[in-house]
């Protein structure tokens, strides 16, 4: 995997030429294009140099405006391409004569049209993008986001840098994620929307983030894949210093007619991907806010020694449910130690709760002093691994004493404490909860998930990255 | 099923007895108990005369209290008992030489503790229930909640009616659906929280729900049942004319663990259980949430002819996901036919949309004009039975115009105008949407759902209950 550093500059650049820029207004403008392009790297303070091409235009937005690229009085780092399709292919041939190599094919109406005209000119880009060495990116995408290097090809949307990485063919859910990052206490490295991935596919974006310092996890949202064996191959390689999560949609019949319709992607079998996903360890996520969750685990919970789980919730119908629910994720909620019962008899009353596990114990928790005792015992108990806080702190602040604050601080202080190093996770059952409590809790360790569910998936899977390591190692 | 004149009356009792009522104040009680009890009565509007019952009281909350039962002025309808557990025994002989048959015992700390103590008392309970002929509801639950009647054992809880009634084990899921119901847009005839079962089984309460007048729909919260056979039949039966919408819960190792703490319950295998809703047709839900929306489904949605779905919906990489979700639950997502698409694409611009099934079309959604359009061709499409709207109005709201009411008006008027009979069902992921807003749809038949899944999962369930009802006939 050599670094190639003119691939590089595409991603901080110090020139990019936008083609295809309408004098406006921009307001008129649907959210993606040359002009919204141009508006969103000067909104957001891009530091490099850039080129509106217009052969009409003076000016646009205070630059001058070159007639074609050629015109352009310096070597071109990046070119956002967003010409109708039908003049995409000259100006890809002005991009071989102007020596530039990065270009993001913004344009749709290709192959995923399922026309012929589409896919005939899909043809023509991709043999003008091989001929002239071009890294073509898309076509048909929203091309690279890098918050540090504030380059944004999107409206509305907070720029936050972070060790994640998304590689994704669709740009509705890089914006999608672009919100949940944040929301879920991390930032982003690069985003990068492909598309119809027609020249630079997966594979060649995973060998530049493998190499990328700022990039500690990879995730990636696939419709399809040119050369499947060496997309299998670099996950596996890659998965063992950083960690990759991946979405692979469009296994079923109405999927897969969408995804050729959305990127003209062949999607391939489930058993071709479930076979992929046990040989490369990667970490199967099936939606964008489960990519979200999956990344806050990893970058914030340390991972346990085992999958035995006590439960600690309110609610004797809700206990019987978190336990199903723990079960289907594929952990276990054993029965506590003797000792740790009879620890909890002597200050838990068991009208109306249980000290079984999962623990049943609306009434402790308007008590900050006994949910710590609570976390003592548990996490003394040899019998578990992992503690989850099922709705308490939620009730906890319906009932107003203590505060929801208050409980996450018991938590907090007693996983900063504690010498058990066993991991804590927080379910809120949908209760909000405030981002600055959120943050409090993750800088302890302490993610914090909206379902019980989703809290059990991510140590499950969490738990299965870290078998993969131990057999890898 | 006899129609039993004398357990009716436990639903709109003209004199009730609280049996254990301290003298407060109220403010200082848990949130359930004998005060509590009698506060909620006299806050809600209860009409029937209430008896507190207290040895050591003069009046309570301005009534007048007895030292006993055997000292209330006139024949009992019901009489809920709140003493605790060891009492219990020597308050049912009572009961019995008061001639009181209805009874429902709140108290907790039996065999769900599951200390030989609590097992004996439930024993010892069970042995004069059944010696005196008692209808004993309980121990450790919640009791009837009837809206019409203004029964009400809960604190702040709207009270709605409606044709929904629930049979629950959980206290805990009762509360959670009475708030549910009303978000869901029904309310409910009767809810009986009966926690272990011992005397009154979930079957009597079906065979009473069963005749009930004002229920129409029947939902059924399990961890166990004493005479499965019993229950099959019934709700076999039943299901032809009130649909049953069945949670088992605790089919997992930890989640039976949990159901032996909660109501003593012993759960039965998964296999028992899947032969159950094969066998009965009961309409099978995994969570309160989903129990809240098969009931809106039923209630409102009229069933389409087949499991053939036009998905109308925004971004491609949604689009996808969609065809997914939809095929996923059992769904079918087929190409529209030559004419339906040559009519789209007479409108519709395929440059970043689509109009393969799933339908990408976002630039439609501030257009109602061409949602109409949309509407009109896609339900005189033959390979069509049911059209789902995902996110698009959502969209809507978000681009400002029109509005998310607008969209929501081309829908009903279309439904409410519309020749062909294709239902409309609403997914808005998430996004806000008005109880009034909400209230027009349903009230032209269009459900609205927080989820995809979840709508796909309705319409699947709703199918499967037709066939049902149809392999019956």
């Amino acid at each position: 995997m050599p670094w190639d550093s003119t691939f590089e500059v595409a991603f901080h650049p110090r020139s990019v030429a936008i083609v295809g820029v309408s004098r406006g207004p921009a307001r008129r403008e649907p959210p993606f294009g040359g002009l919204t392009t141009l508006c969103n790297l000067q909104h957001y303070g891009f530091e490099g140099r850039i080129y509106p091409v217009n052969p009409e235009a003076e000016q646009i937005c205070g630059l001058k405006a070159y007639p074609n690229l050629k015109a352009v009085p310096e070597p071109l780092d990046l070119v956002i391409v967003a010409v109708p399709a039908a003049t995409v292919p000259s100006v890809l041939e002005d991009c071989i004569a102007a020596g530039a190599r990065n270009i993001h094919v913004m344009t749709s109406a290709f192959s995923e049209t399922r026309f012929d005209k589409g896919k005939h000119l899909e043809a023509r880009i991709r043999e003008i993008a091989i001929r002239g060495g071009l890294r073509l990116i898309g076509p048909n995408c929203m091309g690279l986001q890098v918050p540090n290097a504030k380059m944004v090809t999107f409206n509305d949307i907070p720029l936050k840098h972070g060790p994640v990485a998304f590689i994704s063919q669709s740009g509705g859910h890089v914006h999608a994620y672009l919100l949940l990052g944040p929301a879920h206490g991390f930032g982003f490295s690069k985003l990068i929307s492909y598309g119809n991935g027609l020249v630079m596919d997966s594979p060649d974006f995973l060998e530049y983030l493998a190499q990328d310092p700022d990039t500690r996890i990879i995730c990636l949202y696939l419709e399809g894949v040119r050369d499947g064996a060496r997309l299998a191959r670099l996950v596996k390689e890659i998965n063992q210093t950083k960690p990759v999560i991946v979405w692979k949609a469009g296994l079923t019949g109405a999927g897969a007619q969408a995804a050729l319709s959305h990127t003209g992607s062949i999607g391939g079998t489930r058993e071709v991907w479930d076979a992929f996903f046990k040989q490369t360890g990667a970490i199967r996520v099936n939606s964008i806010e489960e990519m979200a969750t999956m990344a806050m685990t990893l970058l914030y919970l340390q991972p346990p020694r085992g999958q035995r789980v006590a439960l600690l919730g309110v609610g004797g119908g809700n206990s019987v449910a978190s336990g199903d629910t723990c079960a289907e994720a594929g952990l276990e909620a054993p029965a506590l130690a003797p000792e740790s019962r009879s620890k909890l008899l002597g200050f838990i009353s068991i009208v109306n709760q249980s000290v079984t596990n999962p623990l049943d114990i609306p009434l402790i928790a308007s008590k900050p002093k006994h949910l710590q005792r609570v976390l003592e015992i548990v996490a003394a108990d040899p019998n578990v691994d992992t503690i989850i806080i099922n709705q308490l702190l939620g009730v906890a602040s319906r009932e107003r004493s203590p505060s929801m604050t208050e409980g996450a601080e018991v938590a907090c202080r007693f996983i900063e404490e504690s010498p058990y190093q066993k991991p804590i996770l927080v379910a809120t059952a949908g209760a909000s909860i405030s981002p600055q409590l959120q943050q409090r809790l993750l800088s302890a360790g302490i993610p914090v998930y909206s379902s019980l569910s989703g809290a059990c998936r991510a140590l499950y899977c969490l738990l299965r990255h870290k078998r993969f390591l131990e057999e890898q190692a």
